[in-house]
């Protein structure tokens, strides 16, 4: 069943599937795909060819066990979807944020409010970031990482989370991404390994391989990255 | 008002929003959607579900003011754009172009003739590309950035604008690219911090950090980048 | 002439030219293109807004001449396609293989059975992938290149097949991607330079600029990549 307000635009070339719900002022461009089992909240706008609600699907080729019942993919208020996003099933889309062309965020991910999540940018399965946090253009936020709030995480950059690069079955006890502290700044090309704690306020150099826990409020550069300051 | 050529060929699905101009021989395929405000020169193809002259949009979570008037969106004659190219309001676009698939183009840019931008690169607001330059795969070029003709930009590689990344409130005195001098070649994976200058006939190696200017004729290499030795 | 399967699902909105076979219980689902002269095998499941049997073309500015005729396009048994894949005219994409949102494949590539090729992933053109090979997100493969059985690369990772450059004139016999052998796994952001070996079962570290022939059963790391152990 749908529940569409009638204070919302709907282009007449969307498609929407059945059990979709629409909040007022809701404007929808054309071209785009909503699959069952979303809500859109009020004032969002979601612009031309995006596709929301996919189920994620495999031939049998991934690693990880892919679910089949997912809760509710929710946008929140007021976000806005550039061109092209692709949101998976049961993902959770905090209220004011900005997705840019063709970004993409897997199943089961929670984003918070007041974020931006910039073009190309893929995010995997089961990761969350904060309120007020921006990740930049092309990068790579990897599956069951933790990012804070008013992170800044600038253009390609690589976060991965299997430190045996699937050469041992998957187990999601040693499939972990980076935890990422409240006001991080991570600048562009940095590459950010699995499991890695990354502190508080800390500051990680352009290009920098981080191989290693970072404390709170040090800056960080190399490959391997290395301590070289505090953050004044 | 729409003026579209008599000779041109545009798909029954094609969106075409008012006051767009469209030129003799121009080829519209599937799906695409043109804005308002955008002219399509002669002999362009633009292939299944381009976004054409978006303005930019925001909930309120860009550090940069964003405008609401611009100039025309103008893609000069023959250029082709693959699928999924996004090209924003206010940037002209020369002739003889090739736009890769998914490459998206922010406001107010000028790219010149002849060049290739290519799949998946994302290029922001307010950067000037000259002529017969070549940007490759998943490459992002930053804002306010100055990119001369015959460059050679080669994959994945980073540029930025801003050295605090965000820590300081957003200004155009400090939020500057870098300028590219003519016929500069810059290798895969390389990263070009904000502000640097890189002299005419440059080369950059792979995967280089170049965190200074580097002067005509030099190639650079490492990370940090030093001058290894004068351009044969 | 069209050859569809009574037993396939085709979604209203699919735009299907001439000289295309569709097998048994595909799925062709919202605004997917299929241009002519392909094949899609029994079971395939295409998502929303893929474009399929794409010619390249261009606008002259491309160094490698461009052919005009090609064989048909396959896509194998099985396979998922994401939303917004892009695939080229004459490419042979075997079985069981899942390709992520907005990956996009150029002409004539081979890509074998069981294997996963992600989000914005971009491949060039001529390349050949083997069996149970995963390439992660974000990351680009050359053109002319040759990937084997069982290897996984990581997300952002950069391979070209030119050292000049484009800095002298296009030619087949310099321009040649790297050869990577069965069981190779690299590491997230390395970047693999033009015509270099990678011997079986060698591993790559993450960041690594690779720039000469790893031997079988090498850790390489660093910049540039260093032997340090033997694979374990």
């Amino acid at each position: 069943m749908k529940k569409i307000s009638k204070q919302a635009y709907i282009a007449d070339t969307a498609i929407i599937y059945d059990d979709v719900e629409i909040g007022e002022d809701v404007i929808i461009h054309d071209y785009v795909v909503i699959y069952p089992n979303t809500v859109i909240e009020n004032g969002c706008e979601i612009y031309d060819h995006c596709v929301l609600g996919k189920l994620p699907t495999s031939p049998g080729v991934t690693s990880r066990k892919i679910k089949v019942e997912f809760s509710k993919l929710i946008i929140g208020e007021n976000s806005i979807l550039c061109p092209g996003v692709v949101l998976y099933a049961g993902s959770k889309i905090g209220c004011n944020n900005l997705l840019g062309d063709f970004c993409s965020i897997r199943e089961e991910c929670m984003v918070g409010n007041n974020c931006i999540i910039s073009r190309n940018v893929s995010v995997n399965y089961n990761t969350s970031i904060g309120d007020y946090t921006k990740i930049m253009d092309n990068t790579h936020i990897t599956g069951n990482m933790k990012i804070g709030n008013h992170v800044f995480i600038s253009v390609l950059v690589a976060t991965t989370n299997d430190n045996t690069m699937g050469r041992i079955e998957y187990n999601e006890d040693h499939v972990q991404g980076a935890t990422i502290g409240d006001y991080v700044t991570i600048g562009a090309a940095a590459n950010i390994l699995p499991c890695v704690n990354i502190g508080k306020n800390a500051i990680i150099g352009a290009s920098a391989l981080v191989t290693r826990d970072v404390p709170d409020n040090k800056v960080v550069m190399g490959v391997p990255a290395k301590v070289i300051r505090d953050v004044e």
